[in-house]
């Protein structure tokens, strides 16, 4: 008898979640095939499926099923007791704010990212700082109504990093940050290892998908239950259990541009599919956050795809698909795909730098949620700190805080997950090391089966089972602290 | 106030055309570019979006709001009207069936499917018999709870071709059939015009999807609004009001079969391009019958394809990208375009020959449905008519009764809407030569788009205003009947 709510409940979610991914392809398909007079309707069609999905999971009795089976005593860290943990999170976000709140900061987000659109171009701060004011003021009224224990950016954050802490990532980003600026000064006195323009030439579009879609098939990725396509903006998503999807760009004067897009977009493609499967429609069968995600991304694209061994075994391949590239040493390849420059955009950063540009986002948006900054003074601290942590001088706003795009659409709290995910993305490659000596011989033999076993294990097949930093410390026997990451920079830059 | 009960019914169409809509992504997807372990929940998904649309249209409080508007005194034609008549008749059709008969009616359905496709294989009718025999049983109750007023199939026919009498249909494949024996008989007697393998030869791909955009977008096909993809059975999906998508398939031997399949497709593909877009969400804005959509895409593909003129204007073009056909001539190309011999397999059927085996599959449905013919009886009836009528011997069941997945799929009445396709293309050439003579020059010169225009007047921007009857005599001036399609093939093929 106490079973049915939960059965109502697993049921009621099996409905959510064909109309998420039905969502979810329609969205794969308006980045990739969809002809461009389609799009209006596609955006009404997306929004219907996803208003419909939202309006099954807030009906009032779905609140009582979950109270009911809060009672059920469930093992928390049992598929049942996960689900009820993150059915009672999501039913709580969902209906925690006023209709009139979300209402008005939709309509809001709509009028921002125009505005953001136009500022940019023109460089003109002022002409967004109205929008970005009233977004802030309506996501401190979301956080008041979530609530939270500690700091108020802690409501934001639980959206992308759940159980994330502003104190804690703080202390981590600390951690990081000197180290990080030191070994940017030390790598910019010793200048480059190889010319930066030594990769530049000329990869057919075919040879690049051929060698990224043979790379990708060795990392494991499944390709009966998977697929690489072409789209503007590279993305993974998973449109179904068995059905994950890739998307890459060709920039034919740099195959590795796209080869490492492949790469990143495969590890997250690699954690999906190696979800469990028959939780697909749970949440304790789902990725369990932002940050975990983009530890997966982050290893098979950094550690394992611009590592030394990667390029003994691949360079010769790559240079049969592309002759031009028998010139190369695996040594001078190694150092060509590994370049460090502190520069302005994100977007563009390298692997030591990156974090150095999130931690400047998080910075600002903690400063500017507890009040110590206000939103017309952001451009003055954000080249204030891209001097003092990069020593670079932004020369224009639209290189320097109109660049992202996040905050138009009130995004707060994404930025942290992309650190979150390198120090992640270290840790676990410290601990798969430690735990499995023979990963570093099966790397240097191209074989990533190894790895991902061992990753599917920790942290691929638990799902949502545990939160974030419990999952994290599970899988490597520690908490994640800045070390790892920091190790594997100066063994790779110095 | 009585405006209320439209203005609701509208907005529930707003919904189930976006739930169909989504299905149909899915389902292009499916056949186009999903990975293969995908199929298991594609299918599920499927299932649940055309299930919540169904729930949605047929709850009974939409059988009340449909009564409300049918005392509304809307204009038959006008587009509320026809939504009225239409909402009207899907209504009673998903309400008529008690839920154990569709039940076990799809039990039945995916059963038989199975069984038609071993039996096929093993070329055994008797393994499909009683399958065949309880779908006809079944079929039979669904007429009678659908209602006729003439004869049982005439409620199955309702399906595909609204407002079509088994009698009339009769009566018009009568004044069809005789002719068309006796043509196929002279042209076996006069022999091939050219050799019959004129045209094979190796034709890349690339060149064939170069050929075929080149001659979608003289038609007049959006490609804004549109693509064509690769499927291995060739489709068109409408899958929004500015999305047509569709597929065609290469063989490497021979460019005519992906091109006539392209045209074909395109005739489609203009017909949903042309459909008033406002109307998209409403029964009035939708296709009006298969007998209809037949029609748009036999009159390019036959009509325009396969005709002189068109040859004229392409086979240099052809040439220039396949430089073997530099040795051809247009009328040796128009002959080889337009062979006609009879054989057992419908799919790989001529333009001549094509209605003869739909008239013996529509003969055998009548027969079955008014009593006349026991389906053991089918494989004995088939292998008579197709001797009496095209002159050949079935040598074995599989190339014989057994051919169609139709009825496996619990489909029946569905065959007459080709050849009322063909009737219907050739009835609108004519009419449109007569209206405006000037479509023969245009035509000559490769111009199309003032047929487009013409089509685009009187069949596509008509929806479904009126019923497939009275939208063709609007459109002609006159009823279909089998004279025009008549002298179109004599003329082409005496």
């Amino acid at each position: 008898m106490s079973q049915e709510p939960y059965a109502k409940l697993t049921e009621l979610a099996k409905e959510t979640t064909i109309l998420r991914d039905a969502a979810a392809l329609l969205s794969w398909d308006q980045e990739t095939y969809m002809p461009p007079q389609g799009v209006a309707y596609r955006a009404s069609e997306m929004a219907y499926l996803s208003g419909k999905a939202h309006e099954l999971f807030t009906a009032s009795q779905v609140g009582d099923w979950i109270s009911a089976c809060e009672n059920n005593g469930f093992t928390p860290d049992s598929p049942e007791g996960a689900n009820v943990r993150e059915w009672r999170f999501h039913y709580d976000r969902a209906t925690q704010l006023p209709v009139e709140l979300v209402k008005e900061f939709e309509e809001t987000c709509s009028l921002a990212k125009a505005a953001w659109s136009k500022a940019r171009k023109a460089s003109d701060f002022a002409a967004f700082e109205p929008y970005l004011e009233k977004l802030i003021s309506l996501s401190k009224q979301k956080a008041e109504r979530f609530g939270y224990e500690d700091h108020p950016f802690d409501a934001l954050l639980a959206d992308y990093e759940r159980g994330a802490r502003t104190s804690e990532i703080t202390t981590l980003f600390q951690g990081l940050r000197s180290d990080l600026v030191e070994l940017i000064q030390t790598i910019s006195e010793r200048g480059p290892r190889v010319p930066q323009d030594l990769l530049e030439g000329n990869y057919p579009e075919e040879g690049q998908k051929l060698l990224n879609q043979e790379v990708a098939e060795a990392l494991g990725f499944d390709f009966e239950s998977g697929r690489i396509d072409t789209a503007a903006h590279p993305f993974c998503s998973g449109v179904g259990p068995a059905d994950t999807r890739l998307t890459t760009r060709y920039n034919t004067a740099d195959f590795t541009s796209s080869l490492f897009g492949v790469m990143h977009e495969a590890g997250h493609g690699l954690y999906d599919q190696g979800l469990p499967g028959e939780g697909h429609a749970q949440p304790y069968g789902q990725a369990v956050s932002l940050g975990v995600h983009e530890s997966q991304s982050r290893l098979w694209e950094n550690h394992v795809g611009r590592s030394r061994e990667f390029w003994e075994r691949w360079l010769p391949r790559a240079a049969e698909i592309f002759p031009d590239l028998k010139k190369l040493s695996v040594e001078e390849m190694f150092y060509a795909v590994n370049q460090a420059h502190p520069s302005f955009i994100r977007v563009e950063s390298d692997e030591v730098t990156y974090d150095l540009h999130i931690m400047i986002r998080f910075e600002l948006e903690k400063a500017l949620f507890d009040g110590r900054l206000k939103v017309k003074d952001i451009p003055g601290e954000w080249n204030r700190l891209y001097k003092e942590y990069l020593g670079v001088e932004v020369d224009k706003d639209s290189n320097g805080c109109l660049q992202d795009i996040h905050w138009s659409l009130g995004i707060f709290g994404y930025f942290p997950t992309y650190t979150l995910g390198n120090l992640n993305a270290s840790h676990l490659m410290t601990a798969v090391f430690r735990e499995r000596p023979e990963t570093k011989t099966e790397l240097e033999a191209g074989q990533y089966l190894g790895l991902l076993g061992w990753l599917r294990e920790k942290i691929h097949l638990q799902g949502s089972l545990y939160l974030p930093m419990d999952l994290m410390r599970n899988a490597t026997g520690e908490p994640v602290s800045p070390k790892a990451h920091l190790d594997h920079l100066k063994e790779r830059y110095l």
